[in-house]
């Protein structure tokens, strides 16, 4: 199962579908086919290790696969009758499918006689698949908050500055956490103010391969010669404050990771809601005073209602401070 | 000499005096003595190692001190004075004295016919003896800015709640650097709103061995029920916003070591005028919101007049992070 996760892992974090990974053993328990799965339109992880071996390769074998194997017709086939058809004795799966439309593959399997084993190693494939595991099971984006700030707090100068608040380690990093996510999302005010490219580039300016779709919410008019217009990715414009519709809409469109990019009131507007589920705190060692804040009301009254978050990740990037925290699960 | 800083780092850091270790080697080079200086009104640090020897049992020796021996007649003779005396050959020091009556124990031994090499291991002698030597060149204390605040730069909830915004690890650490101070200050403000005790106390509540004088600024009157009066030192309490003066005041006093705790205006005051010499952050795993911001204006009008700082410490304390950072060095 460990090397079924290592070949899982290859396959893109981004887009509608999981990272997935399958290793087929021989009945005398050697790795005899590997397979993974590339991202949308392309073979499941089962039936790519499939499609390495004859015909008959695969008669009275074990299939140790990261995610159950799938029951629908979809752009391929269902994985259950790919393993059906190629005499598959054994399948060992971790994590049951949260797709509603394709879950039913462990008892498929179990009906045409395979033996079938569930929950092996899960903890550390639910970690890899945690944010689509997560969008899946309850049909919303993971949502993953991006602010850079002073120590005290300011995501601007009085002035409005902030550009640039991080250094260039720090905003390196950014890009790549951008070419992580299917979409970035900002309010219009970002565009209105910071005319941002929303796009994920090297540290030459170059764009990196893989691009989040601009996401802008909010009613007013962006200018036409706003940058965000020669995105390589079409830009999707959500009119109304309804973030909840918002995110289903997104997730509709097969939309799994966000990150939110600000500013400070749909940022804001989000934690309120506690609709985030992670945070990236970028920290610079300057302290700025003054009016812009990073947060605007969260509707925390008192300290005892505040927002508590779980760090999970704190450490120097360049100059800055990255924190990486989710919110804290009351128990 | 690293030893001599090893004892000179048994000495109290408080108070108006420094820490100061000294070594005296016979002419074959053993160590045939050491002492340190305990803090004011008991002997220097080479009266303290001499003192342990016979009276003839100095001669022909070499004397490693941390700083120049002191040439004055204060509390105790001059130091220079006493080496001369025991008949010391050779006297190694790292930094030399800053204090202007002090000064000139050099002159005075190389006078007397003995040898004298300066600036060994000054780096981290001064290390040290950093905040003294600091406030000892300038005549005005060394300044801690201490802040507790939400990773979004809130002080207080938006009922003005605020304790506490750190856990217990934290507010353990800071009762032991309230210890380490010479004096803890706060403004009119944080008296009347919080009734703070300003004593550095042990986990379970009883007074720490030392502890800092507390110090109020500000005009308004204060209640003669605040707790602040039954601190164990004498309240200096000081009036007008002129914070040059009331540092000097507090220099004339033999303060060396101030830890300023807030709130927000006062320590946004000092912010702006510069008067800062390290700052020690708890970030809170929380967020907040709202409008009580643990900084004001500090007259920082664009971003590239922040106030930028270097971070010389970072880390969990408990479920808190600390920053400890100074004011960069233009250069
Ligand atoms: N430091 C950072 O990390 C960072 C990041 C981004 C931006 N910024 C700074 O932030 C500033 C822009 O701030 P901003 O707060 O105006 O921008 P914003 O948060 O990007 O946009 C605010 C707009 O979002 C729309 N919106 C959609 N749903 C909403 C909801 N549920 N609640 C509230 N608003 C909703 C509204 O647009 P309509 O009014 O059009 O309906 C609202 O005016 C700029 O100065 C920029 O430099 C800083
Ligand atoms: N999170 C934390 O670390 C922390 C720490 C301390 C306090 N707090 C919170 O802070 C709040 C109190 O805030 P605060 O800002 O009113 O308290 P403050 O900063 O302690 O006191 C402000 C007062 O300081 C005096 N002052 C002296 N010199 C000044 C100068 N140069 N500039 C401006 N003021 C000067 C003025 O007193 P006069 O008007 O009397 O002349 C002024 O009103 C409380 O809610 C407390 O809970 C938080």
């Amino acid at each position: 199962m460990l090397r079924a996760l290592e070949l899982a892992a290859r396959g893109p974090a981004t887009g509608a579908n999981p990272q997935v990974g399958c290793v087929i053993l021989s009945p005398g328990g050697e790795i005899i086919a590997e397979g993974w799965h590339r991202g949308l339109g392309t073979p499941h992880a089962e039936v790519d290790a499939l499609s390495s071996l004859a015909p008959d390769g695969a008669r009275g074998a074990t299939a140790v696969v990261t995610l159950e194997p799938c029951n629908h017709h979809g752009r391929t086939g269902p994985c259950s009758e790919a393993l059906i058809a190629a005499g598959v004795a054994r399948v060992v799966y971790a994590v049951g499918d949260p797709n509603p439309v394709a879950r039913g593959g462990a008892d498929r399997l179990r009906d045409a006689g395979v033996e079938v084993i569930a929950g092996v190693e899960v903890e550390r494939v639910e970690e890899l698949m945690h944010p689509w595991l997560t969008a899946m099971r309850r049909g919303v984006p993971w949502v993953t908050l991006k602010w850079a700030s002073s120590l005290d707090g300011r995501a601007a100068a009085a002035d409005g500055t902030s550009q640039w608040i991080t250094g260039e380690a720090a905003r390196a990093r950014v890009h790549l956490q951008r070419a992580a996510a299917d979409a970035i999302m900002v309010g219009t005010g970002t565009v209105l103010a910071d005319d941002p490219s929303l796009t994920a580039r090297d540290t030459r300016g170059g764009l990196l391969p893989s691009q989040p779709i601009p996401v802008v919410i909010g009613d007013r008019e962006l200018p036409a010669t706003a940058q965000i217009f020669h995105h390589p990715q079409p830009l999707i414009a959500m009119h109304g404050h309804d973030l909840h519709a918002v995110l289903s809409g997104l997730f509709a469109r097969g939309i799994r990771r966000v990150l939110l990019e600000g500013g400070p009131t749909l940022a804001s507007a989000f934690i309120a809601e506690g609709l985030v589920d992670e945070y990236l705190l970028y920290l610079a060692p300057i302290l700025l005073g003054g009016g812009n804040l990073a947060t605007a009301d969260l509707g925390v009254g008192t300290l005892t209602s505040a927002r508590r978050l779980t760090i999970v990740q704190f450490e120097r990037v360049g100059e800055d401070i990255l924190v990486r925290a989710r919110p804290r699960e009351e128990g």
